[in-house]
């Protein structure tokens, strides 16, 4: 790298209309000289995080983890082997699992992530993404990041943007290990909770999680968590699935220039291609609207070099 | 000023215990050598807001905007006059208002708070705060935060502290206005906070605040609404009240040094004195338990050279 001339900031973007796109928009915004010209605290910078910055396939990795720990506590629940969801998924049939959609689901995140203090939860969490390995890939979870994605959150803080995930994902599930492998602390995530009560236990206040939902960070509960937890419209809104939509919708409405940037996933030999008829991540009417509005609209394919990053040695 | 030495970051406050209490801590984990050497990510502060960084007599000032708010919106309501608790709030008869109690301040909060968009509110807040005066001292509510703190927030930030606001105020009520009085950026600021929705109205996307109470930052909630908003235990924290007894626990329960500050209003020349027996701001089992375990209480009359800020030219 010479002295005299700054790295390229995106180096595995190709010289594609959405690299161009972002870096035109960052400098606008950070130009003093420009009319456009926005103050650095108002540079919120929202990420989804399944599917935006890391892989959803062949189920959001969340599910994953709740998967592996029905399999470690099977032996406590002998019931389990014929009761479902449970013995679907003990047998390793997704499938049969996925005819009882959000019911099952909800059923299964109740099981693996109540009834524990949250710092209990945190370590289950840490344990598994130690250990747990990508079925397809064989790469650790935390590995199948998006290359890109780093490199563009990186670019943003750097020019004065604060970086936040909002994402539908778990609350919890996300803060252990999002500071270390996105750069974005605790503070800057936005997600989906249980309720949670403060107790005194043996002498030691504790945060226990229970079962109730107490906030679903998806769809039109994107602008809500925003609104909630930053108060500020994000000046820059980045997803890729309908579950976002709304939030690039409150995003566009802000004054000014705002960039929304979708990813698509067009990549069936580096990553998975997949949209309008996906039940995970599916993007259809988010792409239409893109499309009709002139949002950016990555294409992983097209527009990526790499898309995770070097394993680590 | 001489450029060979620091200026006192603490100009306001006496040389008492209290001040060197903050000043050892901060040099403590601020210290590379120290064992007791805390990272800038996790120098989070969390302060209360009613009478820890403002005062909160006679009423919180929450409670003032609702009053007017009622006054202004009187004439559209014409049953107000005989229905409670308006008739009395209408009367200025405060005192009869009180003895409805929870009840009471509930049904003032939920006409005069919800109903509206979040920017619709914001413009009310923001509108009430410019012309509106404190009853006895004439000043605009945003001058009757402590002076002394206002150092501390400034000194606590500038030795690699975030600072919070963590009140069992309404989030909403704060944010228009803490970035400019206190430096405390409205993403964090952890509040209590109605059910808010996003509707798009006539192609525009708005959020719309609800009656339902989403969440109630106040005693066991407050280490809730930090875990949740922060999701790392504070390093230090700050309040006055019993409402703040449970985020002070939390704190203390942190492995390595934490520091517990309380304000006790002891000035009733300068401020207000009160504790125990004070609806509004009660200090009594905190006290204690501050006593018993060593915390720092401020004394405001002992401690502080002076409570406001000089008035704005």
């Amino acid at each position: 790298m010479g002295l005299a001339q700054s790295p390229d900031p995106l180096p595995s973007w190709k010289d594609t209309p959405s690299r161009e796109a972002i870096l035109a928009f960052v400098d606008q915004v950070t130009d003093k000289t420009s009319a456009d010209y926005v103050a650095p605290a108002e540079r919120i910078a929202t990420f989804d995080n399944d599917g935006t910055l890391w892989s959803e396939k062949p189920l959001y990795f969340q599910l994953m983890f709740a998967i592996d720990r029905v399999k470690m506590l099977a032996p406590q629940h002998p019931d389990w082997e014929t009761q479902e969801p449970y013995a679907s998924l003990l047998k390793g049939d997704t499938k049969t699992f996925a005819t009882g959609g959000m019911r099952a689901i909800g059923e299964l995140l109740k099981t693996t992530h109540t009834g524990m203090t949250a710092t209990e939860f945190e370590a289950l969490v840490s344990d598994w993404l130690a250990s747990a390995r990508h079925p397809t890939t064989g790469r650790a979870y935390t590995e199948m990041v998006y290359q890109p994605m780093l490199e563009l959150l990186d670019y943003l803080r750097s020019n004065g943007f604060k970086t936040f995930i909002v994402s539908g994902g778990g609350l919890d599930f996300m803060r252990p290990w999002v500071e270390k492998v996105y750069g974005i602390p605790p503070e800057q995530v936005v997600g989906s909770s249980r309720r949670t009560v403060y107790e005194v236990r043996e002498g030691k206040p504790v945060l226990v999680r229970l079962p109730e939902i107490a906030f679903v960070d998806d769809k039109a509960g994107k602008p809500v968590g925003i609104h909630t937890h930053i108060g500020r419209r994000p000046l820059m809104a980045v997803g890729n699935s309908d579950g976002d939509l709304e939030m690039m919708q409150y995003t566009a409405a802000g004054e000014g220039p705002r960039l929304m940037v979708y990813v698509h996933h067009t990549d069936e030999a580096r990553e998975w291609a997949y949209d309008r008829d996906s039940a995970v991540g599916r993007f259809d009417k988010g792409l239409d609207e893109a499309r009709a509005r002139g949002w950016t609209v990555i294409d992983m394919k097209r527009d990526w070099k790499v898309i995770y990053p070097d394993p680590k040695p």
